[in-house]
């Protein structure tokens, strides 16, 4: 007998399990039902068509349905919603739109790859037509339709995770007059506070504007009134203010749910163990946090339904849980980030240690050389990596996959001081960005260097301390620290009896590194003296305003 | 009694450890003997100041003995040359240019970082003043003051290596007709030749002559004579054929030495404990080939004077071995490479297996996606790989790094299909190319496939063979496979009859995907089938002329 084989949801993770199982098994029978009008699309593209960057929606179709009965033998139903399991028979009830009645369709192994959905924030008029979210590519229509037929002038985006910022740059980018409005502190709230500043000055210096600490209470047809009592003007509101797992059907059927998602082991198998469950409507271990977590990524929703199709044709490959590795495009600037910020590890109870670092993307002496802020968390007893956020021009996107590979090896900051990495001018420094953090995470670690973080400071703490900039009169000139000396690097052996060294002192530079030249010198000779991670360029990107004078 | 450290080479490794000695030990008597006229250059740029890429040859100067002096307090002596060592004494004798007699200078730890010098290939007329190296700021003014001299129209560069290849590069781009002479059957002999082929088009294609198995049999002043008998104008000769670790003095002072340069333990220190050597000057543990071998990088350079620093500081920071980690840009390519190659593998007596893939750098849907070429070698007993070698426009530095990462934490290609990499359109795909790499390798590993590489295919071969073409009959138009039928993958199935079931039979489409798809389809249905591995891309970019009709 062949194998029968249902799948509900025909994206990411559904069509890898049914290609996979084809490839697998010619003989199985292998029914996918999707719910929306197409399969087999590229949902991460939504954004960049709306922004004509992609220009015909119709490049985001990778595959028809019509391709995958040719190519694969597999039978796409769409428009088709499964509204039930029965585990008992095995067989799901589905409701085709336009049809009245359900059919009902039996499976020797089921797999659910239903998604997530945009969280819809409760407020006044969030039912109105002039609001979006940007999933589909029913929903990228919409927008279109919207708005053409507005004339829409302003826009605005509900949340600034990675959609509500990539949707916000393309609208930009279309001439409209774009605001973002986001609940938390800062874009990217999984990202530290000081390396989001990056993002905001990015985001504002590209005519963005930037809500913070404020969500919509109260929505209107050409309008959003929000918390704070501010009022912006909006033709049309974007939501992305995040997604929940597609966990009903998973929840009526009896399966075990998590917190955010539906339960499955490491075969990603539901506590049912005829039906498996990918992608982001499941739970799967976060190898940082050591706990099960939602992620809403198309990588490892790809992989899970692969290793799905594995295990139902005998293969053991097991998921090995996620460090959620990304990376989004801000207009001019990348960011990557991986594992957690040191912001959310505190706030879990742990207590990491954590470095700044502003290195080139490739020999300064090469032309279009570009300083990154690469920001690592680790475990101050081990050295083991939690988190890595990087922001700049040009090579982010290698640097945080170099990082995010060494973490899935569960790599320390000692494992990055050796990293070989390839080096030619036009690609990187012979010590490369990743073995600077390495460095200098290092040296905090072995004792080599003490450091201060930005955010520890106060201006009360710096009325205390000797702070001296070890910068040229140029740079300390342009802007210092509060209370700050200059004594450049060069001079400092020379006139080292002009400080005293009986204060607790403070030294820094642009970057860190002079200032932790400074820094090996003064404890030589005694001095009870830390560096300022990340040096004066922390403080500027960081919005760490009151620390300046 | 402060340290006196001697180090005798002033560029990348001897100013690491210099400037790392200093930030660790402020009374440290630090003296640097460097036998030319710079120090703290940046030797990699050299061909880009050739080509006028980075604009004054200034800017390859990133420190000088001055600044040396002032920021680390470091004496750094030029056209200083270190003549003997008696370590009896522990001392060494230097004489600097210009000078008759020698001076004396006492040391209490020894750090030789004297690098590599180019190796002169035995041949007629190579004593000319028209033969160049291009290691040093001297060897660079050289160049330019013949160009411009002699007003040249020709240059033959002697080698298809790294420098070769970046120098003819440059100087092509300068207007000049370049030649370049390989004395190995092609380009970058560390790679496989399948591979080279492609770079081999590239240069060609930006009007360079490429010579392979040829050397320079006699140079006169206008012209090369190769071995071939093929005479080649040439106004300027470059020499680029491989450097030799600069081994006399080490040996003179009665150091042991390996094959192919001085001898050290992983805290660099040689025979003599204090006496450290570091750079290209000494061979340090290949970890793939698990033998000490030379590797004349700068980043293992670097990070090597870093640890003798260490070292003599009383810190233990151990050497791991290189993966031989590389990049170059070739016009509009890039080639990283990573470990061995299989040709390379195989003549050390290995058997490894390969896999070769095409996938792109980003997401197709996305502008600008191009494919690269990948090649994994690895262990077919365990999967843990040996060598991987990517050519193509983009995204080549990331996936390279990304390799090398996972290669120097013992990585199987099975990690590589778990590997969560970065994805964001502009990025990457969901399954990035470092993961198609691993899906394709484990698959082959897994039995999932059987794979045939076209260096393993004669036209004898295919005769014997059933040859299916499963692409579209206008890709087919355009070029296949000796033999080959057409027969594209999605009437493969209804059209199974016209195949012959009994036949040996070997399938292939583009770049390997669908060539897979039809080879579960036909093992499935009993056949006995092998893939071409890469496809028929492979066969036109490896140069497999005689495979084609």
């Amino acid at each position: 007998m062949p194998r029968r084989i249902i799948i509900i949801g025909g994206v990411a993770g559904g069509m890898s399990a049914a290609t996979r199982l084809r490839r697998l098994d010619e003989s199985a029978i292998i029914t996918v039902f999707e719910q929306g009008a197409y399969t087999g699309f590229a949902n991460c593209g939504i954004p960049y068509a709306l922004g004509k960057v992609i220009e015909h929606d119709e490049e985001l179709i990778l595959r028809t349905s019509n391709d995958f009965k040719q190519r694969f033998n597999i039978d796409v139903h769409l428009r088709a919603e499964v509204i039930n399991i029965d585990r008992a028979k095995r067989s799901v009830s589905v409701r085709t739109e336009g049809e009245d009645r359900t059919h009902q369709f039996v499976y020797d192994k089921l797999i659910l790859a239903q998604g997530a959905e945009a969280f819809r924030p409760p407020c006044a008029g969030a039912e109105l037509d002039n609001i979006a979210t940007m999933q589909t590519i029913a929903d990228l229509q919409k927008v279109h339709d919207l708005l053409s037929d507005r004339n829409a002038k302003h826009v605005c985006v509900m949340g600034a995770g990675f959609i509500g910022i990539e949707v916000a740059e393309n609208l930009r980018k279309l001439g409209l007059e774009v605001s973002i409005v986001e609940y938390g502190s800062h874009a990217f709230p999984p990202i530290d506070g000081e390396m989001a500043e990056i993002l905001h000055s990015e985001l504002r210096d590209n005519g963005i504007q930037l809500f913070l600490n404020d969500s919509a209470q109260k929505i209107d047809k050409s309008r959003v009134i929000l918390s704070s009592g501010l009022v912006l003007p909006a033709d049309l509101v974007i939501l992305a203010a995040g997604v929940r797992a597609r966990t009903r059907l998973a929840k009526q059927a009896g399966l075990v749910l998590g917190a955010t998602g539906v339960s499955v082991n490491n075969h990603m198998q539901t506590s049912d163990p005829d039906i498996y469950a990918v992608g982001d409507m499941v739970e799967t271990q976060n190898n940082i946090l050591e706990k099960p977590t939602m992620l809403a990524l198309a990588g490892p929703a790809n992989r899970q339904g692969r290793m799905a199709a594995d295990h139902i044709c005998g293969k053991t490959v097991n998921y090995r849980g996620n460090v959620g590795t990304s990376v989004c495009q801000v207009f001019g600037l990348t960011l990557g980030f991986v594992g957690l910020s040191t912001q959310a590890l505190r706030q879990l109870g742990h207590d990491p240690l954590s470095i700044t670092v502003h290195p080139p993307d490739h020999a300064g002496y090469f032309p279009g050389s570009q300083n990154m802020t690469i920001r690592l968390a680790f475990r101050k007893e081990t050295g083991y990596i939690m988190g890595a956020q990087i922001i700049g021009k040009g090579g982010v996107d290698k640097r945080i996959d170099v990082l995010a590979t060494a973490m899935q090896f569960g790599s320390t900051v000692f494992d990055l001081e050796h990293l070989e990495l390839g080096y030619a001018p036009p690609y990187g420094s012979a010590k490369d960005a990743v073995n600077m953090a390495g460095f200098v995470a290092s040296n905090v670690l072995r004792g080599g260097c003490k450091i201060v973080q930005a955010e520890q400071l106060t201006t009360e703490k710096l009325d205390k301390l000797q702070v001296v900039d070890v910068r040229s009169p140029e740079e300390f000139a342009r802007g210092h620290l509060h209370q700050a000396v200059n004594l450049p690097l060069n001079n400092l052996r020379e006139q080292l009896a002009t400080l005293d060294g009986s204060r607790p002192t403070l030294v820094y530079c642009q970057v860190g590194y002079r200032g932790y030249l400074a820094y090996c010198i003064l404890r030589q000779f005694g001095f009870d003296v830390v560096n300022l991670d990340g040096g004066f360029k922390t403080v500027v990107q960081g919005g760490y305003q009151s620390l300046r004078s």
